[in-house]
């Protein structure tokens, strides 16, 4: 019977979307390039770009979230914490570093350009927030999260983000026209507060918390559940202290790499597999070329987009320049995608009333293109390492 | 950082609705009771009637809709088509027997209530839909998908479905006031069809078709990738036949059961384990006591509720008297939930302006209560049999 009571065609937009990601990556897997730049092509073309068949919508957000939640959640899963510690000193300078220049950057451009101040401290912000997901996507897919390289990358981008909170903190205070120094302190405490528990006491704490608890229940697949309810509430928390959901998704995963079963991760697997194209799709989707009206708004765009790349590539890869050329470089093309967390900045910007309709749609194109570019990038600067033979695969 | 974009806190409302879902569920699992219980009961806790905490919406809808979808897939795929064909014949006769009894009984209760004639042939309309969503999630649980009992519940839910489609159709049409014969024929044509294509010759097109594709296909995991693509064509191709989407599922993991790896099933379990109780606590969000104002009301709904679920189990366990009166009673039980099918007749009707909204919350009461009743009755009538040892567990 027909269901009256959805808003949407939930199992045509499944399948357009689903479908159209699975087509063009193997398109891109035939023709040598990174499955997953297909899989965002597939959103452009079915998007307001090109076809319009598949507007933007609650749905498929919320597809894209939960995919990009179970995808940092599954890298999380691959990486032991006491590793991703090892690395933390280089990550920090290089996350350092890649969050100064591209803010110092994005701010001289645009008042170099005329913009208000507030604005011009805006889109400075949106250019600081390194997006792991699409970084892990790849490392994921190629078996290569446990190089050191894609370490320092996985915990210079959790930095990069308690970092481009703390930033976002004081441009929105400017922004309001009020600094309190009171409030910006329990930001920062908060967010690195959380980040620093999780990532030295998670896993100890799992390790004797997840057994006892999974001994005591007697449902089938507890060790799942258990580590679902462990996901969701990281998640939440995350969000409560002020950094990204998929960064409590990552921590989450982390802290349960020593104690889960392989089963587990199979589990995971399945849902991975499943939302991950729609979180790569989604990217394309957003992106609507008709908000390019002006030629002055695409000037602005190449440039800032060119800015964003540069300032991110050389910051990252000057700050991990302690690891030798190669990994410094690998480092540097990891935390170029900006994602969804630059938008978001533009966003709240946009709410503010201090960013204006075209310079959101420059920050729009800026995260987009740049999580683009990354693929190939990465591809190219990790090529000749071997994969992991251990690790069984994670797409 | 704070994701602005969305409209709901994801990561709150997956934790509330799985954590309330899974912790009574282990309640119910300590008391004896079938867990599935506990599931719904979380819904009909968190939810408007009593804490509020969650109120239904596109978003855990979506969820739940999947989750049935997958859940109805992975029982296709332990199932072999020729085996539910070979129950073709006392499931026709079951089905047939339970469509008649539920829609007559219901149809008179209202007349003799002082209903018009539309209104009353709503509510009988309303009445013949089996959800087989639960009995299908409690036989899995108990491993009994293989029992003759189990396989006649599945052929004849399907079957109940197309009836069910069929007499929608017709009291639509009388509702509108012309009946035309040539677009009932077509109607029946279309949802007989596509449900007879899928169940002869869906297994054997897959297995000509799917492992050529798989082995042209250069991704990791495009098995599964093409499983999910089949399961949203058929999902699709069943609402536009004007079949239930998750027959559609059915149908298409039962085409694929003898064809996909055991690495597909597993993927897929990861998928059902996590939205599943999305499916069962969103049977209980969608409960609102607060429906129920006048005492006319409830006794209306006491009344069809108790006609439905004796009409039910009475018509189809005399239909599949012929297996003997154990199993004609458990195929009695197993399809007496209505679940949302049974809703959306109503909701139809509703929008059409011939069912006023205090029927319509009586309908939906019946379609929740038959479905809480179920897991118990189905428990009993099962007791004694034993699990499927060779398969695995599909929670």
């Amino acid at each position: 019977m027909p269901d009256a009571g959805s808003a949407i065609n939930l199992p045509l937009a499944l399948m357009v979307v689903f479908g159209s990601a699975k087509l063009l990556a193997e398109v891109c897997e035939r023709l040598k390039q990174p499955a997953i730049i297909g899989e965002i092509l597939a959103g452009v073309i079915i998007g307001p770009s090109v076809l319009g068949w598949i507007a933007p919508n609650e749905t498929l957000h919320v597809l894209a979230e939960l995919g990009v939640m179970f995808l940092l959640f599954q890298v999380g899963l691959e990486i032991k914490a006491s590793e991703l510690r090892q690395v933390g000193g280089p990550a920090l300078v290089a996350a350092t570093a890649g969050v100064i220049l591209p803010f110092v950057l994005g701010w001289g451009i645009m008042a170099w350009d005329g913009a208000p101040r507030v604005e011009s401290l805006f889109v400075g912000a949106a250019m600081v927030a390194t997006s792991v997901g699409i970084t892990a996507k790849v490392l994921a897919e190629k078996r290569l999260l446990n190089a050191r390289a894609s370490k320092v990358i996985l915990a210079a981008a959790v930095i990069d983000d308690v970092l481009g909170l703390l930033i976002l903190a004081v441009v929105s205070s400017v922004a309001r026209g009020k600094i309190n120094p009171v409030e910006l302190g329990l930001t920062a405490v908060a967010a690195i507060g959380f980040t620093w528990l999780m990532a030295w006491w998670g896993t100890p704490a799992m390790g004797r918390v997840m057994p006892r608890l999974d001994a005591s229940l007697r449902q089938s697949e507890s060790q799942f559940n258990l580590a679902m309810i462990f996901l969701f509430a990281m998640a939440l928390l995350a969000t409560y202290a002020g950094v990204a959901a998929i960064v409590g998704a990552f921590l989450a995963g982390m802290a349960l790499s020593e104690t889960v079963e392989r089963r587990v991760h199979d589990l995971v697997h399945g849902v991975t597999d499943l939302l991950v194209p729609f979180f790569l799709a989604g990217i394309g989707l957003n992106l609507d070329v008709g908000a390019f009206a002006s030629r002055a708004t695409i000037v602005l765009s190449l440039v800032i987009l060119v800015a964003a790349i540069v300032s991110k590539f050389v910051g990252c890869g000057l700050g991990a320049l302690s690891l030798g050329v190669t990994d410094a470089v690998r480092v540097g093309c990891g935390m170029v995608p900006r994602g969804e967390v630059g938008m978001v900045v533009a966003q709240i910007g946009l709410g503010m009333g201090v960013v204006p309709k075209d310079v959101y749609a420059v920050v729009v194109f800026m995260a987009l293109a740049t999580t683009l570019v990354a693929p190939p990038l990465l591809s190219w600067s990790f090529r000749g390492l071997k994969p992991a033979v251990a690790k069984s695969a994670i797409l």
